[in-house]
This record gives structure tokens, sequence and C-alpha cells, in this order.
């Protein structure tokens, strides 16, 4: 008998109607001899709806009351797949963050899990119930409600697999795996049967938006195998785990981020501990960089190119501005019209053509490149965003054609 | 400063401005230097809307799961509540049934409570915050959420200002106090300043929907002050408490009653013990008996004639007809056209005449009665549905002009 843990997003749980779908693939699962723990989101539209709410009655409503008003919405959704399962008449049961041993540190709206008590999940199991938990949500150690923010119900999903030593941890959503790119764009974008933590890993924070990254960061540090499936469709998915078998294929897929802006600090002095004291200034604003470039140095000045997140864009250059006195530039120019376009694949390190082949493809298709960044993962370009989807198109035909 | 718990049930915070009137009101009773433990029903329509959605996919939901859904009505309206109270800029903080303490039993929806446990509230006040408290909601000793059923808001509300000690308990309803009888029916219907808790049970089981039974039975229980006030204008309510002054008024209130259906078992064997047999059979199968009459005995035969809730009726019948083998009878009939009308008063007693100037009220007015139940602070009696506001009107006109 193995365990396993599923997790079903807010879009899979939408209506009455879906509701019973998830049911029934639920109860199918622990008809197969399984021992199964069921993650849920708030259906569809109902945690936008309660911010509205919120919106109406103070647009500044702290953030321990927000996951108070927030964290109502995975109660109604556990409560109503655990009556579509009591219909289906099989054993049920569904249990809040709290009930379900979710322990996280206090920080209300973005809270870390610390640890996961898992004695009454165990014992519900142990009764041959199937255990519907609300994802997204925990308790710190003042009993106050915490919500896990951004990726949570994924993480609630993985931490709670890996608590519990499931044997796997399925993740269903709106597309069936995880493709060599969107294939909205690219409709000859091929479903990958295997990728490894640190391949999901780059693609997610490239946008392609189907695990947050913290639960894969997580599923990696404790070894959880995920596996990413269709709500709607019975079809095997994309598995997820520490090493897969060597493939012909180099990269595995092709990303693009749009929400991207990039700012350029001109004619700093070219004295050494420049870089840091830009960059540890932004650090302490809490202003993640991604792409860096730097110009070499000469008459005495250099510039610094890089990039934040469009959200970021004003308070970067607030903090830049700020900085003027200590570190003198002559000009800040930004600009946020942009794409990043990304290849990722493990066996890139050590095939130095890869980036090359990346680069022709553009130049065949006459676009031009901004920025290059690499890692041992990754090639990633900055290029304007009406190339964005033509970008992916050509570089997606050039490796997987 | 006093201690004052204040309860404001869901059509006083249905929607964002009513929230924010409830806030305003909090936050005033707080700046008079109280302190202020609220209790907060669902929002408006968000029970029936639950509801609804449970219905749409399991109309037979286990009670547990039925509370898990609905005890997030509160938790939406507590949250937003505090949101309120934070725009107001005074320290506030929401909590939970669980969160508050609430114990319960284990009788999923139409939870008894067992104690509260009040540590988090008391240190809350103690840091001088507006404290919200979920009502209609705890959590039984296996930490599984329960609700407490009809008028469960009230009861919290009551139960809180007894563990607390507090030196009041405000109910805020649609109406501004408990009226000699109903103000839509009767124009010149008088607002009660005060009324005594033996009062108040004998109106609200009658149907003056204003307190429910169960909180006014245990604010007599533990002697809790209350008042009943409009949540929308700022005149006084009523008070209810165990002594009052004597005054010359008699009666207290006039009260109608259409939820009320006659069966008569005709033609019982004049034996003794067949009260008890057909009352006891009735009570094992949770069936409530309002008013009896039972006919002299004649000719070896008698019938008796009694009262319950339209919901109960087919139940009713169905007992007795699975009785007839151990209680033979000739026939049963039933009808439930009909209202029961009622005077109240703590002076009744005393007064014999009282009885008879209602009946003369009637008599005058041509309505005829049907049956007569009396105790010591009401006297009631049964009639057509038709004829049941104008019997409230003049009664009313014979006791109050």
């Amino acid at each position: 008998m193995a365990l396993i843990v599923q997790k079903f997003g807010g879009s899979s749980v939408a209506d009455a109607e879906k509701v019973k779908n998830v049911a029934n693939r639920v109860v199918e699962t622990a008809r197969d001899n399984n021992q199964v723990v069921v993650v849920v989101s708030a259906q569809g539209d109902t945690t936008d709806d309660l911010i509205e709410k919120a919106q109406e009655i103070n647009p500044k409503a702290s953030k321990r009351e927000m996951d108070m008003l927030l964290s109502s919405g995975e109660q109604i959704s556990i409560a109503l797949l655990a009556m579509a399962i009591e219909n289906l008449e099989y054993p049920v049961i569904s249990l809040t963050g709290w009930q379900a041993g979710f322990k996280t540190n206090s920080s209300a709206g973005n809270a870390r899990i610390d640890k996961i008590d898992v004695e009454r999940i165990q014992s519900e199991l142990d009764k041959h119930k199937i255990v519907i938990v609300a994802g997204f949500q925990g308790i710190d150690k003042y009993d106050n409600i915490t919500t896990l923010g951004r990726g949570g119900s994924d993480t609630s999903a993985v931490a709670l697999a890996a608590a519990l030593r499931a044997n796997k941890c399925e993740i269903y959503t709106d597309v069936d795996g995880v493709y060599t790119t969107d294939p909205r764009i690219v409709p000859d974008a091929v479903k990958l049967e295997e990728i490894t933590y640190d391949e999901m890993l780059e693609l997610a924070s490239l946008g392609a938006n189907v695990l947050h990254n913290r639960s894969v960061e997580m599923a990696k540090k404790y070894n959880v195998q995920l596996e990413v499936k269709s709500s709607f469709q019975r079809v095997p998915g994309t598995i997820v785990k520490e090493v897969i078998p060597m493939e012909k294929m180099l990269i595995r897929g092709v990303t693009r981020d749009n929400d991207v802006a990039r700012i350029a600090i001109i004619g700093l002095e070219d004295t050494p501990g420049i870089a840091f004291k830009v960059f540890s200034a932004l650090a302490k604003d809490g202003i993640n960089v991604d792409m860096i470039l730097q110009s070499i140095g000469h008459d005495g000045k250099k510039d610094i190119v890089f990039t934040v997140t469009k959200s970021n864009l004003d308070k970067t250059i607030a903090t830049l501005e700020s900085l003027k006195e200590t570190v003198p530039y002559q000009e800040l120019s930004h600009r946020d019209n942009l794409s990043k376009v990304s290849i990722v694949g493990a066996g890139m390190v050590n095939n130095p053509g890869v980036a090359a082949k990346m680069f022709e493809a553009l130049f065949d298709a006459s676009i031009n490149i901004h920025m290059i960044a690499t890692s041992e993962l990754k090639v990633s370009v900055l290029i304007n965003i009406e190339n964005a989807e033509r970008a992916v198109q050509v570089i997606h035909d050039k490796f997987m054609k």
C-alpha cells in the first residue's frame, strides 16, 4: 500500500461539477489500495472575491486579518470536497491547516512552515479515511492563522508529503505536464516525461507557471517525488525527481518571462567596491536583482546594467537616487518593454555549443539581444517584448526539430 | 471601566457599509472607557449560500463537514469587522471560536458549550484591544469544529459574558427592543424598558423572534444582564434581567405563532395510562408537544387533542399509527391552518381576570377559540390562522389602551 499526497488547485475545484470530478479521482486512487491525503486550494475566484470584500472596507487591512479572512476560502473547499467523497461512500475527513498540524512562523501573508505535527492526519489514515487538508495555511506559535503566500498550496502538499514520508506527491493543474515550451505559443511543444528538480527550478523561475519554486526547492531538499498531472484528462504527467537517465536532448525547455525591467547606471567611477555598494544597497531594500552586466571601465568611468521585476522598478530607482551622494554616477536609464527568453537543461554545462546555437536562431530571425546571462543550467537573453513569442518559437524549432 | 459584550447578527454586518457602521458603534463604546468583546454572526445570506453549495454536491452531507463549511461564514465576518476597526485606528484582533476558547460537546450542528477558556481573550483585552469573536462555533475535545445550531450566536455572546463576568451583554438586532406585540401588526405596540428572564422566555418560545430561548435561559442561569438594542438607531433598548419593579401593566406582550399543527386522537379507551403511553411514545421519537387537551371520558371512550410544530406533523402521525396496536383508537384527525396567540406577563398568576379579559376581546371580535392553555406566565389560545393578526390587535387594544 502506497501513501500518495494529491494537490488540486483552485480551478480544479471551481464549481460543484469539478469538485465531484476531483472526488472521483481521489476515491479511485484510494480504491486502488492507496492511502490518500489531498491538499486543496480555495475554489476558483474565492480568494479574489474575499480580497475585494476587504478592499471595500479597508484597503490597508493588516496581514493578520487578511490571513484570517483568506484562510476561510480553503476551509470551504475542503468541506465541499469531503462532502463529495461522502457521497461516493468512502470514509473521509477534512482538516484545516491548524487541525492538520501545520505550524508556521509569524510572517502573516507569507509564512514559512516550521513543522507539521502529523499525528492527527496519521490517526485518520489509520482509520482508513481519505484525509482532505486545507492548503496555503497554518498557525503560528500564538495560534494565529497564517497563510503561506504565493505557491502556498503546492508548498503545503510537498511539505506534507515530506512529513508523512509519502511515496509520491501529485500536483494536479490545468495543464497535463511540463512542456519544452508554452504550448499556446509553440503548438509542437513536447511534454517531458521526466525532469530533475534543478531543471524544474530553472523553468519555474523563468516563468513556466506550473509549479511554484518554493515547492520544488522543498521537494528537492526532502527528495519528494513530484508528478505534475492534469485535473481533467487521464494521461500521464511529468515526473520531477533527483536524477533522470541521460538523454540525447540537451535542453529541457524554452521559457519567456515578461515581468522584467532593465536599469542602467551610467558613468559610475571605475573604483573597487562600486558594484558591492550598489547591490548591497538594493539587497538591503529587499530588491532581487536578476541579470547583471558590467561594462569594462575606460576613461575612469563604467556602467552597470541589471534587471529586476517590473513591480520593483520604482523602488529600485528610488534606492539608486538616494545612493547618488555616496556612489556618484552620471545618469540612470530604464525600460520595461522587454522579455527574458531562456533555454534550460542539465546537459548544457558540458556543451558549449548550446548558447551559440540559441544565438544563431535569434540572429536568423533578426532578433536583437540586449543582455545575456548564463548559468550551469540555463542561458537567458533579454530582448524586446514584441519579439518574445517569435524568439521562443525559433529557439524551440532549432533545438527540438 | 466596564466590560461589555456586544453581539451583532448577520443582517447587521450584511455589507461593507453595515460592517463600517458596526465598527463605529463598537469603537464608540470602547472610547467611552469600556473593554469591549464583540460576537458576530456570518454576513447576511452567507450561511444560506454555503448551504446551497453543499446541497449541490451532497444533500446528505455529514453534520461534521457542514460545520466545517458553515463556520467559515463567521470567520469572514470577524476578519472584515476587525479590518473596519483597524481603519478607525483602534487596536483590535479577531478570534475564531476555537481561538477564543469555546469548547463544546461533539453534537455537530447542534453543539452545547461545555466551557470557554478565556485566557486568550483576557490577554488581548489586557493589551487594550477590542476582541472580535466568531459566534455560533467552537471545537469539541477532538479539535473538530462544531456549530451551536439555531440561536447560536446569541448563546455564544451570553456564554462569553458569563465566562468573562462582563457587566452587560448587548444584543443588537433589526428591532430596537422587545415590544408588547409585533409592531408590524399593531402599530401602537409599546416598547418595554425592562422585562424579566422568565417573561422573555415565554415571549421567545411563543414566536417573538428577538432572542433565542437558549441564550435567555443561559442569561438567567448565570445572571447576565441582557440588553436588546437596534443596530441602526441610537435609542435605548429593552433590558432583560432577574427582577424588575412592579408595574401597573399586568401583561408584557401579545404574541402569535403560526408554526402550529393540531392532532386529535379520537375514540381512545378510557383506561388509566393512555395519555402516558401516547406522550411517552412521542417523546421517544423526539417530538415536542405543546398544548394538550383531554376530553372527559364517557361511553368508555375519550379523545386527546394536542399541538406540535408543523415540521413534526408527519412524524407525529406516523408514530401514532404505529402505536395503534398497543393503544387502540378510532381515528386520527389533524389540521395546520391554525395560529397560537398568547399573552405573557409575570403579574398574571395572581390576577384571574386576565384570561377572561383576553377571551372577552376575542368574543367581541367573533373569533372562535379551539384550544386554551395556561401557565403561570401566559395564556395561549389556538384560533384559525386567518384571525391571528386581528386577534393580536384586539387583545393588545384590550390590555394596553
